[in-house]
């Protein structure tokens, strides 16, 4: 076989010798974020039916149960564990995206590594590390071929993030470049995840599947099973084969001096993008004024014209419905001063008070407003008219969550899987997790026990 | 979701409601010749590195251990067997070809449902019917994309593989059409393999993962997994994305009247084609005269000019180079009266008899002999110059394998597994397979047990 050049050596390279103290506080810091933004979207997305048909149909092949499945009792196969905590992390359309990519690196690369963190004592430092190391691996892979490859039809998230787990686990598997190369190599020939699959379980899939299959690569690698040397830049390798006229210096430019994972964010609401403008500034009024729904006669909302093209919808009944309702969505924030997973509940949708005052919503398109933008007025009925206008909707790239922001996701997420002690402690643990001495304490904290409710 | 038209529904109607009876008995005759094929290859790659490789990283994942690993004695889960064996058929690069599409099917569709087999007690006619099946289904899908998908760089066993194996595991599993559509849909979102990848392990990697995929694709659309219902043919399925301007109607022109596994073909020698003519006349004149090595004075082969460009390679040593020399390969063929994988083993490329016959072969090219094609000329030391002239190799379409060929073929790929008597046992059931009231009994027969040496 040719001798081993170009970016392909050069990435593994990079992963193998990269050292944690390499890092820049930021970026550890983001990926603590990231971390913990992952852990909630896989508790919260654990009882979805796309993990229960999944595991009806595999947990009859399971292996060693020595891998927890997040937000949930069973155990199973390092593997299997590595494909469902993916689905999870993405069955609830709640994950974090890398938006120079559009990849939702958390829910790729966690996955691989906590299950091999529970086969082999982890420190939480070395952990860590490689989440990072798999984010930069799937995002720099990622850009190579983006736009052209995400407008073509390729989920990016699967067929970029399967690099990124099979770097990160190789890592932790102590991969030295050559391996690593093969690893790169088998996550390659692997890429795989359509975009027509949108709307079906299949979307999830991807994400587990990239998790599993870059696990499944680094274990092959470790055992000498060859691939390619080159097999992302070759004419018939990864980056031409699915994508075209490839930018090959982007996967390593600047390599180890700049780290995607410092440009990943996060939804703060389950529902489109677009309604998360109005969504704020419903919080932050109710909020502040400790609003009551009764008491308010009227809300106007100006917004996007786009708003009521996609989100129209007067008299939703279903949560899939209601999620496409700016009317629904407003009246719930407003009801509960929050929006979490809670409040598109088909009960919630039916709720008296959300109803009464979803018919007392006006929301007016406007083309002078952006698509981060809103301006909501409440008039209430027996006080002043409250007025917000809400420049850069929570969670874009102009006004990022907080970490305040992340831990009430976290929450919003996980309070119908977790008693409240054992989220404070999970929540705990991954902001301290550089310190913790054994990385899979994540995934005993957040697996359902006899002692966990 | 859009309501499921076009080929995705069609293919799937078709496959749940094709009966036994249905296939025309040419068409199923040559599924029991590919199903002979394929359990030979398996068995006599079954010792090759990537298995040992992909056994030593996987074999400790394994769930119950209820499915056999051909030509070897370890139980593994149905999962990994599937994997295993897709692995071995292809190891030794002796495969079957579905020449217009470059597909080889058996390795693909065998192991899928072989593994399922042993699960669940299946009558030899219901496995032949869906081996027929899961052909037709991957070959048709091969053919909507075929060449531009090959030349693009795809490995199509692998791309167009998954769905074959999808579909034959998901007609024992007895899915409905929905389900099978499903199958079909997660299949499409797994296919994967890089042509990048010939000439590493992956290259088999892409046969194994392809039968494991499918399987795993009829497991989960059995619980209700979904995925889109317009897989293959929407704007951004499978033929638009991985393929350019694809050929729909390929996938159900005259379905269910022609069969393209009657299109199946079968490589006599484990070595590059080109030396096909020259070997099956080699073998030809050493069986008719009884020809000793010692006795050859000279030998002259007239050959396409092809032929000294790819194996013109006149001192080889290990069995790699071996395979690229005209000149080994034809001593070998004259010395052995045969060409198997033995023949290439490196104490044949030394022996002396070989070697000394090697130095007496003149091979000229000849711009006038067509690539299947050679004229052979063999002057003993006492006696006339003996002649032959190949006009059509054997294994070529014009002159296919006889059964008899396979059964030699098969002899020679299994004689290092399994006893005489053992291999006859098999190749009886291949050939009675539709009698069969258990189908696992090739399984059992092909794996290597305590009372098997």
């Amino acid at each position: 076989m040719e001798p081993a050049t170009g970016v392909t050596r050069t990435l593994a390279r990079f992963v193998v010798a990269s050292k944690p103290d390499d890092v820049p506080a930021a970026a550890v810091h983001e990926a603590k974020r990231s971390l913990l933004h992952w852990i909630g979207c896989s508790i919260g997305g654990s009882c979805h039916e796309s993990v229960q048909c999944a595991l009806a149909a595999l947990d009859e092949f399971s292996g060693k149960r020595e891998a927890s499945i997040l937000g949930r009792g069973e155990r199973v196969d390092a593997m299997l564990a590595a494909l469902v905590n993916g689905i999870s992390a993405d069955a609830l359309g709640f994950t974090d995206t890398h938006l120079k990519t559009v990849i939702h690196p958390g829910g790729v690369i966690g996955p691989a590594i906590l299950a091999l963190a529970e086969r082999h004592k982890t420190r939480g430092a070395e952990f860590l590390h490689a989440f990072v190391l798999g984010i930069e691996v799937a995002c720099r892979i990622g850009l190579s071929v983006y736009p052209w490859h995400y407008a073509r039809g390729w989920h990016i998230t699967g067929t970029a993030g399967v690099f990124g787990a099979a770097a990160a686990a190789g890592r932790l598997l102590g991969l030295d470049e050559q391996r690593m190369i093969w690893a790169l190599g088998i996550a390659a020939t692997q890429a795989a995840g359509l975009r027509e699959m949108f709307g079906s379980m299949c979307k999830s899939l991807h994400i587990g599947r990239a998790a599993q299959n870059g696990l499944f690569a680094a274990l092959l690698a470790n055992k000498n099973y060859t691939s390619s040397n080159t097999p992302i830049e070759a004419p018939r390798g990864f980056a031409h084969v699915l994508g075209k006229n490839p930018d090959l210096a982007a996967i390593t430019a600047n390599l180890g001096q700049t780290f995607e994972v410092t440009q990943n964010t996060y939804k703060p609401f389950p529902c489109g993008i677009v309604v998360h403008p109005i969504l704020d500034g419903c919080i932050t009024l109710a909020v502040a004024h400790d609003v009551v729904a009764e008491n308010v006669a009227r809300v106007v909302l100006r917004v996007n014209p786009l708003v009521l093209e996609l989100t129209g919808r007067k008299t939703p009944v279903t949560t899939a419905e209601a999620k496409l309702s700016v009317y629904h969505s407003a009246a719930a924030a407003i009801v509960a001063h929050r929006i979490t997973e809670r409040e598109f509940d088909e009960d919630v949708v039916a709720d008296p008070d959300v109803l009464s005052l979803r018919a007392r919503i006006d929301a007016i398109a406007d083309t002078g407003i952006r698509e981060d933008e809103a301006d909501i007025v409440v008039e209430l009925r027996n006080g002043p008219s409250l007025h917000h206008h809400v420049e850069h909707a929570i969670g874009s790239t102009q006004r990022p969550m907080s970490d305040g922001d992340i831990e009430a996701k976290f929450r919003g997420l996980t309070e119908r899987q977790l008693p409240r002690e054992r989220a404070d402690r999970l929540i705990k643990a991954c902001w301290n997790i550089q310190n913790e001495t054994d990385a899979a304490v994540i995934a005993r904290l957040a697996a359902r026990s006899a002692g966990n409710r």
